[in-house]
């Protein structure tokens, strides 16, 4: 396991330093609520026009990170926290990092589908780094070269068009909600609290002596009881099919057997994040490479889960033509094919050894 | 390599027998040529109804396998033979194993297709004994269990429906068409031919002295070769993703970069047969295992292959709803992954340290 530093047997951590307890939480929190408000006051100069500019998109990730840094900290150490209080900021931080999730979401989701069509068409022209505009323009495109034109179908090309309208309303949608958050007294209130929090942090009475490695290793412990509940040996061979099971049943998204793969990677990031604010100030630099790769495949796991369902459902757009809706069942397969291989991925990070690098 | 009792510089070679001479080959070759006339006898005893019988199905195999051995034994050996007479019998041969190949293939080809269409649908229930007309008539059933209706989608039901429609339809076809050459006296030619075969090789002059092991050997080398040839590398990544491009290219089936492993397949099942004709009668006991798993990798490759464009084919059927045609997406991209499974399981057989099996 990951955590031979956070073990009080080992000599490392004995030697380490002193025993974290709730001081050290406290500035963790404190930096990181300093981060959300600064985030929050970049977010402000950036603008928040309709298409949200490149820093405007950096200043509300950076305010999703603090955000769910926060509310981890506050589920996993709350025996160290003025209970009542975590309890009010818990729902309120998940609500903010939620809402600002969505219009990334979107974007990054019509810029995985839209590769994805261009890659199933055999097109390597796909210019990936100009982002999702371009490549659902470039899809219908009339004065495409030739090489390039040859080898979309006009199925391809319209369930291009068709993802590019839906997931495009959805996100200018999330862009407004996220924009009327902002300015709710819904959102002061979190403000306020992050504020005082970047100075004073609510620690219970007993906190200044309390160890906090046993709350972390719980959540490690948490993780590690949800990964050995994954049906990791079956994910472990590589073309079992698993993932697509259900790929034509009725039943509406999302896929029921995502979800405890759903569930790992948030207990992996609460593991991360507990982990961070045990380590202390610089806990950031602690990276275990094999957390950080199978991480990584959970994520993509969650896209590739997510980008499914988006194609599963614009295949139900009533009165769209069978051309589309055979490229739309393509690409949904494709997708699911994505989730089993993410799971391969997930599988083998998970089984390597650790190597710490610290 | 497989080929260690055939390398001449092998002691246990060299202690094995005499050398395989052109009479090895004529043993082998009046063995398979009388095995073709007991499947001939058969198959006129077992009957050729609209169905096939099992028996007469069974004697259909026992043709064409016997068919195909002497076939490229003619094509391996043929220095050791009267070539003019080769030249004449190897097209006839293939006719006959490739007309009487079809009808099984596209009855194998739905079996595939409607099996996959009910692990798509979740539906655990498909009794995969019973054959296709079961699984396809269970399909749009009204009076399933409710757990199995509940599992199968309108889209999915369809193309089942369609597909069997396809399919069956060519069957019925190839049907026909075996029985009418069956009962042609081109055909009656060639069991001619065959039978003067059971009793009389035309063996070249010098045959008698040539051994055998070279020409199986460059049998050898051209199927090490075309391995070589193949993106191996790629196909051992899981995951690679590789058999689905071009999945939406507006090209018709098959797909170019199958052609590759189909031409593969070819040259192993020749090294296999010339193996089988250089270790005398009991060729057959002669099993090795890493062969074994690649052809059958190949196979696997082959149906997949064209049980995947047969999906695509049947979504540009005019008119179908587009629940259909997603379903056939859906498929498609399904047998497009088989294939990309069985190159997997290929470059791992292949890989593989011989095991000598005999």
């Amino acid at each position: 396991m990951a955590q031979q530093h956070l073990d009080p047997t080992d000599p490392r951590s004995r030697h380490a330093g002193p025993v974290p307890t709730g001081d050290a939480l406290a500035g963790y929190l404190r930096a990181q609520a300093t981060e959300f408000l600064r985030a929050l006051r970049l977010h402000r100069e950036t603008g928040s026009g309709a298409n949200g500019s490149e820093a405007s998109a950096e200043a509300a990730r950076a305010l999703r990170r603090s955000a769910r840094r926060i509310s981890a900290s506050l589920h996993t150490f709350q025996s160290l926290l003025d209970s009542e209080w975590c309890e009010a900021m818990r729902p309120e931080l998940a609500w903010v990092s939620g809402t600002l999730a969505m219009e990334h979401a979107y974007t990054a989701r019509l810029e995985r589908l839209l590769a994805a069509l261009h890659r199933l068409s055999g097109s390597a022209a796909f210019p990936a780094q100009t982002g999702a505009r371009a490549a659902a323009a470039s899809l219908p495109k009339a004065g495409a070269p030739a090489q390039e034109r040859g080898n979309l179908t006009v199925g391809a090309a319209k369930a291009g068009a068709l993802l590019d309208r839906q997931l495009t309303l959805a996100r200018t949608r999330a862009h407004s909600t996220a924009l009327q958050a902002l300015g709710s007294s819904r959102f002061h209130a979190v403000a306020d609290k992050v504020a005082v929090l970047a100075s004073e942090v609510p620690l219970a009475r007993t906190a200044g002596t309390t160890d906090l490695r046993p709350l972390s290793t719980a959540a490690q412990d948490r993780l590690a009881d949800a990964v050995t509940a994954l049906p990791l040996v079956v994910a472990g061979h590589p073309y079992n099919a698993a993932a697509l099971v259900h790929g034509l049943s009725p039943d509406t998204v999302p896929h029921p057997q995502d979800a405890p793969w759903h569930q790992v990677r948030l207990l992996l990031r609460l593991h991360r994040y507990a982990r961070e604010a045990v380590s202390g100030p610089k806990g950031n630099a602690v990276v275990d490479l094999r957390l950080l790769a199978a991480g990584q495949a959970l994520n993509r796991h969650r896209d590739a889960s997510e980008a499914s369902a988006a194609a599963a459902q614009a295949a139900r757009t009533p009165r769209i033509a069978p051309a589309t809706a055979y490229a739309l069942g393509v690409l949904h397969a494709d997708q699911r094919h994505e989730v089993e291989a993410a799971r391969f991925a997930f599988q083998q990070a998970w089984q390597k050894e650790t190597v710490g690098a610290s």
